[in-house]
C-alpha cells in the first residue's frame, strides 16, 4: 500500500471466476458502469481506477448465497468463495470517512455477481489522520479519569436498563460508587426519554458521584447516554462536564460514525461507543462490515471506550470472535488510536478467569449489568465478588478457592453459575 | 397502536418457540436482561415493557441460520419462523430517532435466540412527526422546481462517476441540459476529492446550466453530491444555493439518518438520498433492516427524492421488490412525508415500457447513466432515446413502433438491448 492508497479488503462468493468477481467490484466502485462510456478514458481508468491487488481463494462457506446472486447456466452449485484485496486511490475521495465509505463500502453489497461480499478490512494512509484525531482518552486517558492505574476495570450498567425514577436510581448510583466501582453507564436504551428528562439524570448522577468521591477519595466514571439528534449532542455533552461529568455515551450505528466523529470534534470527555444495531452489519458472514472494520472507522472517529461483546456472552460472538476483537483494539492502527475494549452482555464474576487466559490483558472495560445488581446482597456485594474474582485471577489463585475465602463471590457463584455456566 | 406506541415488526427464526423468542426479543429491548434484578418490579415491567402484540407462524426460509444462533438438543433440524409485532411504548424513548433505534433495531440483531432477525416494518405514532419535519419537497417540490408538472422525470448520472476534469464536465452538462433532461446527478462516488474540489464543480456546473436555461427556458435539477462530514454538509448545501443550484444529495448511510436530519434542518433546498451501503443492511434475508424502514425513516429525516433499485437493474432486487417499493414511498406515513421514488441502475430507454407497466406511475425519476452516455450519438441522443421510450409507454405504442420512426430510440435499442435485455 502506497500513502496515496486505501485497501480494502473483502470475502466475497460469486458463480463468476473470483478474479473476475473482483474486476466488477473495483470497476463499480470508481470508473465503471455497465457498458464503457465515451469519457472513460485509459488514461481516466489509470489514474481513477480501483485495482485488484491479490484474489486468494477461500474453501466454500456453504451458507446461502444473497439473494439476486447471478448463477449462469451450467455453473456449478456452490459458488467460489476468496479473499480479495483491493487498492483505490486517495484521490477518488480524500481522507473523508463519509465518501470513503460511499467508495469501499457502497453499491458493492447490490451487486448480483456477489453471492457474498464482506468488507474485513480496511487499510488506510496517513492522511485520515490528518483529518480524524480519533480517541482523546484511549485506554490511559481513561484510566488518569478513573485514578485506576492498573487493574482490570469494573463497570455496570444501570439495571434496569429503563424506567427507574430518579429516587430510584440515586441510591443504586450512591451504593455503586460506594462500593468503588470504577465505571458505571446508562443502558443504550435510556436516552432522553420524555419520563426521565436527561438534564436531571445528569444532575441527580453527578451529584451523588461527588458525594460519594468526597467519601471514598475516587470517583466513579459515569458514561451518560446523550445518544440524541446530532444537534443535541453538543449540549449534551456540555451539560454532563458543566456538573462534572467525565464521560459521554452515544450508540455509534444510532447518531453515525459521521455523528460520532462530529460530537468528536466538540467533546473534551471520554467517548464511550456503545455498540447497539451493529449486529445487522456485523452478524452476517454473507454481508456487510467484518468487526475489524468497524472498530477501526469507530475509533477513527473517536470513540475511547467501544464495546467489543463479551466472553460467554449473551450475544452470538465466540470467546474467538470476541478475544480476535480485543486483540484489535489494542493494535495501533495509522500510528495510535488506542482505544478501551469494553465486555459486556452476561458477564459475572465466574468469567473472570477466562477472560484474563484468553485476552491476556488488564486493559479491559468489564461490564456486568444482572451480573452485579442481581447478586443477593445487592449491588455493592455484586461490586465486591467482580473484584475478588479478577483480583484472583490475577493472582493466580482459582474461583473456588477465592470463593472459599470471599462471602460475596461465594454468593455470587451460587446465584449465577447456574445460569451463566 | 395506540398513539403512546411504536410498533415494530420483525421477521424472525429461532428454535425457541415463536412466542417465547419475541418474548426474549421484547425483554432485551425494554426492561430486562439475563437475570431479574431487583429494581425490576411488576409496575415498571408493566410501564416500560415491550409487548408481544402477535405472533404469526410462516413456512420456513431453508437460510443458512445466523452465527451463534442456539440450537437446543433435541431440537428439529430447521428453526421456527414467524412474523412478530411488538409494541414499544412511546415514553421509553419519546420522538427521537436515533434514539428509537437503539429500542427497535439495537441488541436485538446480535441475540443467541435468533437464527434470523429481520425488522420489516415500523408503525410510528404521530409525535414523530412534531419532532421531525420530513421532506420539504418531495415529487411535488421536485417537480415544481424542475417545471416538469406531469412526465415522468429523466435523469442521469454523470458518468464516468469519479476521475472527470471540469473541462470535461462543463461540456456534457451543457449537452444535457440543452437536450432538456430533467435532472443530473453527480455519481455517490464523487465527493469532494482533492483532485476536483466541490466548491469549483458547483460553480462550473451551476454556470453551465444557468446558461442552458437561458436558451431552453427550463433549468435543469443537478443533484450535487455534497457527502462529507456532518459540519460541512451546512457549508457546502449554502454554496450550491449561492450559485444557483437547486438539489443537493448525501448518500443516506455514509453521513447517517441523523446526519440527514441534521442536513434537513438547516437546507432549504430538496435533499437527493442516495443509499450506497444500504445493501449491507437491507439484502440479507437474515438480518437487518426491510426496504419499507429504510424508506421510511430516509423520509421522516427529510429526503425528498431516495433511490429503490430499478426495474431490470444491475442489483440484486427483483422487480416485484422494486415496485413494492415504489409503491410504499408514494404512500403517506404520519398523514404524509411524501417522496419521490428515484430508479437506477442498468437503466435504459429499453425498460420504459416494463416500468410504466409494473408501477402504474409517472410520479417516478429514472436515472440512465451509461444508458444514456453511452448512446452512439452521444448523451443528448441519449436524453431523446430515453424521452422517446416513456412517450411510448405512455401513449401506448410499443417500443419497437416508437423505434421506427425515433432514428434516437432506434440506435439506443440497437446499441443496449444485447447488454440490458
Amino acid at each position: 500500500m502506497t500513502d496515496q492508497q486505501v485497501v480494502a479488503v473483502y470475502d466475497i462468493e460469486s458463480w463468476l471466476p473470483p478474479a473476475q468477481a473482483a474486476g466488477v467490484l473495483a470497476g463499480e466502485q470508481s470508473t465503471g458502469t455497465f457498458v464503457r462510456v465515451p469519457g472513460e478514458s485509459d488514461a481516466l481508468r489509470e489514474r481513477f481506477g480501483a485495482t485488484v491487488l491479490d484474489v486468494t481463494g477461500l474453501p466454500g462457506s456453504g451458507n446461502t448465497p444473497l439473494p439476486g446472486a447471478v448463477r449462469p447456466p451450467g455453473a456449478g452449485r456452490r459458488p467460489h468463495r476468496a479473499r480479495v484485496r483491493i487498492a483505490f486511490p486517495l484521490h477518488n475521495f480524500g481522507p473523508s470517512v463519509p465518501n470513503l465509505l460511499a467508495a469501499v463500502a457502497g453499491n458493492l453489497f447490490e451487486l448480483r455477481e456477489m453471492a457474498a461480499v464482506r468488507l474485513v478490512d480496511l487499510e488506510l494512509p496517513a492522511a485520515f489522520a490528518g483529518r480524524y484525531p480519533g480517541p482523546a482518552f484511549g485506554t490511559a486517558g481513561t484510566r488518569r479519569l478513573m485514578d485506576a492505574p492498573d487493574n482490570t476495570l469494573i463497570g455496570t450498567i444501570v439495571k434496569p436498563g429503563i424506567g427507574l425514577r430518579l429516587d430510584e436510581l440515586r441510591p443504586l448510583v450512591r451504593e455503586l460508587a460506594m462500593a468503588g466501582i470504577d465505571f458505571i453507564k446508562d443502558d443504550e436504551l435510556n436516552g432522553n426519554p420524555p419520563h426521565a428528562p436527561l438534564p436531571e439524570r445528569i444532575k441527580a448522577v453527578n451529584e451523588e458521584l461527588d458525594r460519594a468521591a468526597d467519601a471514598t477519595g475516587r470517583r466513579t466514571m459515569y458514561a451518560f447516554n446523550i445518544t440524541d439528534d446530532i444537534g443535541r449532542l453538543e449540549a449534551n455533552h456540555d451539560l454532563v462536564r458543566e456538573t462534572g461529568g467525565t464521560c459521554v455515551m452515544v450508540c455509534v450505528q444510532a447518531v453515525g460514525l459521521a455523528g460520532v466523529a462530529h460530537l468528536r470534534e466538540r467533546a473534551t470527555l471520554p467517548i464511550h461507543g456503545h455498540r447497539a444495531m451493529s449486529g445487522a452489519l456485523l452478524r452476517s458472514p454473507q454481508i456487510g462490515l467484518g468487526p475489524l472494520v468497524f472498530q477501526k472507522l469507530a475509533r477513527l472517529s473517536g470513540v475511547d471506550q467501544l464495546h467489543v461483546g463479551g466472553i460467554a456472552g449473551k450475544f452470538y460472538e465466540t470467546d474467538e470472535d470476541v478475544v480476535a476483537s480485543v486483540h484489535a483494539m489494542r493494535t495501533p492502527f495509522l500510528g495510535g488510536y488506542e482505544a478501551l475494549p469494553v465486555l459486556s452482555s452476561g458477564q459475572w464474576p465466574g468469567i473472570a478467569h477466562r477472560t484474563l487466559e484468553l485476552t491476556g490483558t488488564h486493559d479491559l472495560l468489564v461490564l456486568a449489568g444482572g451480573g452485579i445488581h442481581a447478586h443477593p446482597l445487592g449491588p455493592a456485594a455484586g461490586v465486591a465478588a467482580m473484584r475478588a474474582a479478577w483480583r484472583a485471577a490475577a493472582e493466580g489463585e482459582s474461583l473456588a478457592e477465592a470463593a472459599a475465602h470471599d462471602r460475596a463471590l461465594a454468593l455470587a457463584v451460587e446465584r449465577f453459575a447456574g445460569i451463566r455456566g
